[in-house]
Formats: C-alpha cells, sequence, structure tokens
C-alpha cells in the first residue's frame, strides 16, 4: 500500500476514527486504525465491537492495500508533524513508513486479516434528519441514563419513530428525559435501543450544522449512521423498552416559573456543600413570588433567593441538585416552566407543546436532615 | 470581622494565597486562608510551613478581625458567584456568612490563632529585578532541579549574586543549567540556596511585565520576594551548593548550529517512540551539513536529517530527548549553538556571552541498544 495524503486531511480522519478505539482492551488488533486503499479510494476503519466506524480520507492510492496500525501511536505521530503532506507506504513485514519531509518514522502494525468484518447493512427506508437536531435532542436527553450495566435497558436511549414525530426518551429509574421533534417525513413505526455510548460518540462527530443532513437505517440489531464521509454502524440494545406514558401524568398543584440561567447558578453554588456521596439534597421552599433555596451541610450552609412566578400551592420540596443542573443546562428557554404536586410526587420540567418534558423524583428531605 | 470587597479583587487574592495551600496536609488550619481585617487594610494570609504568602486585598473594613476559612471552598464560591460585590462577616462561633445579592453562603471556619506566625524579616539592602526577569531565569532553569528529597539541596537553585551579577544555577546529577543576568545596582556577595518549589510558585504570581519591580531580601534562613501588594517569604535550603566551576570546560571538538524549532519538532516526534521508563535515547549522527536523528524501539523507528551548519568533528551522540527538550523549549533564540567532545563528554548549550549555559551528559548508546 502506498497512499499520499494532506496532513490535515489525515488528522480529520483520525479524529473521527478515534470514536471507535475502546480505551482498555486486551485485544491489540482493536486498539488500530485499518487503512484499506484501493482504486483511488482510502478508507481508515475502527471498531470497538459495540460500534464501528468506516470513514473516507481525501488523497491519493499509488499503490493498493491495507494495514491495521496503532490509532495512539499513529495519531500522535500525525499529531507531530509539521509538513503538510504525508506518504504511508507498508511493506511485506507489516511495516508503516510515515514519510514526511526529509523525515520518515515507522511502525511495526498487523495485518487487517484479524480485524473483526463488519455486518452488512442493508440501506433500506433511510430517516433523514438535519446533523442539528439529532446532536441536540442526543444532549439534551442522555445525561438521564444509566451507566449500571447490570440494567442493560437503561444504558440505552429509545429511538421511537411514528408517523412524522420522532420521540427520544433515556431513564435511569429516578429521572425520565423525553424530546420529540417532528420530521420532514413519514416513517412506519419503529422502536429501537441504541446505547448511549455510541450516540455520545455520535455527538463527537457530527458536525451540529442545519444544513447537513444524516441518514439513519435501522435492521433488527444495528443501526446505521451515514454522513457525507463517514458511517458509523452501532449494536442495538435488545429488550422491550419501559412502558413511560403512563408514568407521566398531566396533574399538578403548583406551576412555578423561573429565570433558567438565576436558578442554574444557584444550584451550582449549593451543590458545593454537597458531595456527590451523601446525597443530600437542595430543598426548595416556595411561596407565591420568591422560592428560597436551602442547603444545610456540616460545613456550612446555603440560602439564596429568588424571584418566581408561582401558581397553585406553596411547596416546599428536596431534590438531588445534580438532576436538576442537568436537566436545566440543556434547555435553551430563557424562563423554565416547573409543575409539582407534593414532596412525594414526581415534578416535572416542560414547555408548552411538550417537545422536552423532564421528569425528576424528589428527595425526602425530612429523613435526609 | 465585616469586610465589603468586590469579587473580582477577592478572586485576584485568592488566587495569588492559593500557591502556598499545600496539596495535602494533616493539619486543617494549613488548608486555609486567613483574612485579616484592621485599620482599613485586609490581608490573606497563607502559609505551607516552606513558604508563606501575605497579600494585600482592596475593599472597606466596617469592622475589625480575622478568621481562618477553608481555601478550597472559599475559592470555590467566590468563583462561583455572579455578583459584583461581596461582604463577609464573622460572628463569635467562627462562623463566616458570605453575602452577595439576595443570597448568603456560610462556612465553618477556624480561629486564626492556630495559624503558625510568619517569621519577621528585617527588610535590608533590597535586591531589585523586574518581574520580567526573575520569571525567565527561573523557568529557563528551574526544569533541571532534582526532585528526588534526599539530595535536598539538588531541589533547590542556587541564587549567587556578586557586584551586578546574579547568577542562578540548577542541576540534578544529569545535566545544569546556568542564567546570568545584569542587575542595575552593586550589591555585596550573597549565595543562598531557594527551594525550587517556592520559585515555580512565584512564577505563576509575578506579573512578567519589564516595568514591575520585585525587592528580595535574604536572612540567614529566609527570602522575602516583595511585590506591590504581595510579600513571599520563604525558607532557604541549608547547606554549601556544588562547585560548578570545575565542570564548566572551555574545551570542545565540534561546533554544531541548528535551528532550534526544527530540532525541537524532530525530538519531540522522536520521544513518541521512548518511554520515560526505558531510558532509551535518542542518537545524532552529525557530519559536514546534516544531523541525523535516530530512535529505534521494538513498536518502530525514527529518522529524521536536519540541515546543520558544524565546524570540527563528526561525532555520533546519544541523549535523554527531554533534557534536550526541556533546554531547547526555554531558549529565545532563533538558532542555538551546541558545544560536543566525544560521545562520552558533557555537551553544552550557549550563547555567545554566555548568559545562558547548560551542560547535558550523554547517553552510552552502544551499551543501551
Amino acid at each position: 500500500m502506498k497512499i499520499v495524503c494532506k496532513k490535515n486531511d489525515i488528522l480529520e480522519s483520525i479524529n473521527i476514527s478515534l470514536r471507535a478505539i475502546p480505551a482498555k482492551t486486551t485485544m491489540p488488533i482493536l486498539g488500530c486504525i485499518v487503512i484499506r486503499a484501493n482504486s483511488n479510494n482510502i478508507k481508515f476503519i475502527t471498531n470497538d465491537m459495540e460500534m464501528a466506524i468506516e470513514t473516507i480520507v481525501k488523497g491519493r492510492v499509488i499503490e493498493d492495500g491495507s494495514i491495521a496500525i496503532d490509532a495512539k501511536k499513529f495519531s500522535d505521530i500525525v499529531r507531530k508533524i509539521t509538513d503538510e503532506e504525508i506518504t504511508i507506504e507498508t511493506n511485506e513485514y507489516y511495516m508503516a513508513t510515515i514519510r514526511y519531509g526529509n523525515n520518515e518514522a515507522s511502525f511495526n502494525c498487523l495485518s487487517d486479516e484479524e480485524f473483526p468484518d463488519l455486518p452488512t447493512v442493508e440501506k433500506q427506508n433511510a430517516i433523514r434528519i438535519s446533523q442539528f437536531s439529532l446532536k441536540e435532542i442526543i444532549l439534551q436527553t442522555v445525561f438521564s441514563i444509566s451507566d449500571n450495566e447490570s440494567q442493560k435497558i437503561m444504558t440505552g436511549e429509545l429511538f421511537e419513530i411514528e408517523g412524522d414525530k420522532l420521540t427520544v426518551v433515556a431513564l435511569d429509574g429516578h429521572r425520565i428525559a423525553i424530546r420529540k421533534i417532528t420530521l420532514n417525513d413519514e416513517y412506519k413505526l419503529t422502536k429501537v435501543i441504541i446505547p448511549g455510548k455510541t450516540l455520545l460518540e455520535i455527538t463527537k462527530i457530527l458536525s451540529g450544522e442545519v444544513k447537513d443532513e444524516i441518514n439513519i437505517y435501522f435492521t433488527k440489531n444495528h443501526v446505521l449512521f451515514e454522513l457525507e464521509n463517514t458511517i458509523i454502524l452501532s449494536r442495538l440494545i435488545d429488550g422491550e423498552y419501559y412502558k413511560i406514558n403512563q408514568m407521566l401524568s398531566g396533574d399538578y398543584d403548583t406551576k412555578l416559573k423561573v429565570n433558567r440561567r438565576s436558578f442554574a447558578e444557584s444550584i451550582d453554588r449549593s451543590t458545593l456543600f454537597i458531595k456527590e456521596t451523601d446525597k443530600k439534597p437542595i430543598i426548595l421552599d416556595i411561596r407565591d413570588f420568591t422560592m428560597n433555596i436551602k442547603v444545610n451541610s456540616q460545613q456550612g450552609a446555603i440560602n439564596e433567593n429568588l424571584s418566581v412566578n408561582k401558581e397553585g400551592n406553596d411547596i416546599m420540596i428536596g431534590f438531588n441538585p445534580k438532576f436538576l443542573l442537568d436537566v436545566i443546562r440543556v434547555i435553551d428557554d430563557e424562563e423554565i416552566t416547573i409543575y409539582m404536586t407534593n414532596a412525594k410526587a414526581p415534578c416535572f420540567i416542560k414547555n408548552e407543546d411538550e417537545s422536552y418534558i423532564y421528569l425528576i423524583l424528589p428527595i425526602n428531605f425530612n429523613a435526609a436532615r
């Protein structure tokens, strides 16, 4: 194999490929980027056995071939090269020589024959969505998945498509995040659970531009995300997702409007007195025009007051501040609306048209004090 | 105590004070910033038992007093406050209440009576130097100190003043770094060893401006650095510094000029093949117009060629690449000059007027291969 590429093109493709390099692995081949060059098409391929990425690299193919090169080493040397053009050439001993200016670096590599094959996905019935929207709905929900691998389904997100509606749901047993958007076309009913890790990696590859689109294909066990020069293929999580509709009641006794940014800043300060481990709640004491925010700890206390617009009953309620902050930070609206019933019932943060709905369970603050 | 300050003024003083907060301590009082307010003067004081910092904070004193507040907590809350003005008030139970806008945070604090007293230093015979120069000479030498506490003297830097010459020396047994500058005045002979840690922290407090000056005072056991609103007091290291003049020979068989930046980039790439632990050298093979840079390792090899201007003998010599890089990165000159004798003798990187001299011992590369 012999290819000639611009340094920046290689680097861009490496950055995409690295998203499917496992942090740790006992199989050296999975720590590699496979470079495959044939008929004027150069591809980088990576696979962490949950997710695979194939990306096309701009460049010239002088001789066909392939090699599996250690991703970290490859990435490190390319980053440190200051020349514009890079030549990569392999020999029959699986050595790859990278040439730049008058210099060269050689790497002992592996054959790509050991590299796990990617399953073939039939590209039928693409769901088209802008990269901006996909990135947004993932980032506005994915923090609510669980990282507990023993409850596999909670580590993924439900993607449900019905007609022209896409609903994304994440939950971890203490909270639920729901985002709904309208697609440009109608599709047949589809319900899949996509691993949260895959979705997080994808947000790092997506351009975030409204004008850039992405095609999504589903098969029984896989999902394929197709960008302009890159495809990302991931396993789906097997199983039936939780029925969430019955958890979403429309009733409430207190409706509260508060400035999002001030609320976020207050909660953020209050977390200084709460260690992740000791599960102390922040206590919101909500009256007609004021929300009083309180935390008491051995080290000290915080006591803040925010102007609010309240309808319905006064209420005193305790929360894990992190759960509130996670939600408040991803909402774009200047003002947020919170619906509550009592100190033990779920609280909802949602907008008028319910394009986002967040459910958070309160913490019993009498017991916690 | 009751004081009113601007948030940004407090934050600036906290950032300075934190430099003398130990990373770990079994004594909670050493993790505190002491706030002392009297007759319209507010001071923050910290002390890690090696070094102490006293800095004046802009603000209004409403009631005299003092308190010792946990530095990390204090720093965290002030960073998160968005109001411009902050009031700090203490009560008789050593609680400090920080007020901002409609809000307040209270901290359980300690009495400052437990706080170690700073030794009194008589301010005689100040040595005046620009903050820019002091910062520069420290950063251009301090990487050569040893972090081995069993050889205490090597963990400090020699500051030697003779007439209007200040010489700073750092060494660790494998290399020596020397910087000389001319002061604006003449001083009597002074030789002290200042802890490297103190010097590093000071570089983070110094403004780096040529127009800002600093006064330095020495006593038998201490050094005092006096800035406009801050004093830094440090213990000196006891003992006699190494005699370095006998190590600095003027003889050489090869004199080499090379572009500093290209050389740094080549060495930086070569380090990819060298783990800190395996002590592999990079090998420089220097001939008339070219320096060939080579590293061979199990994972691969690097082979680079740089244009050089050589006088004297050809030479092949091995180095710890980190030692070369440390030096090359702190020199400002576009081109550096390297003096060598043979593959076993120390190499020197220095300029014409010897305002900087770096000695590096080579590594026996035959044995290391």
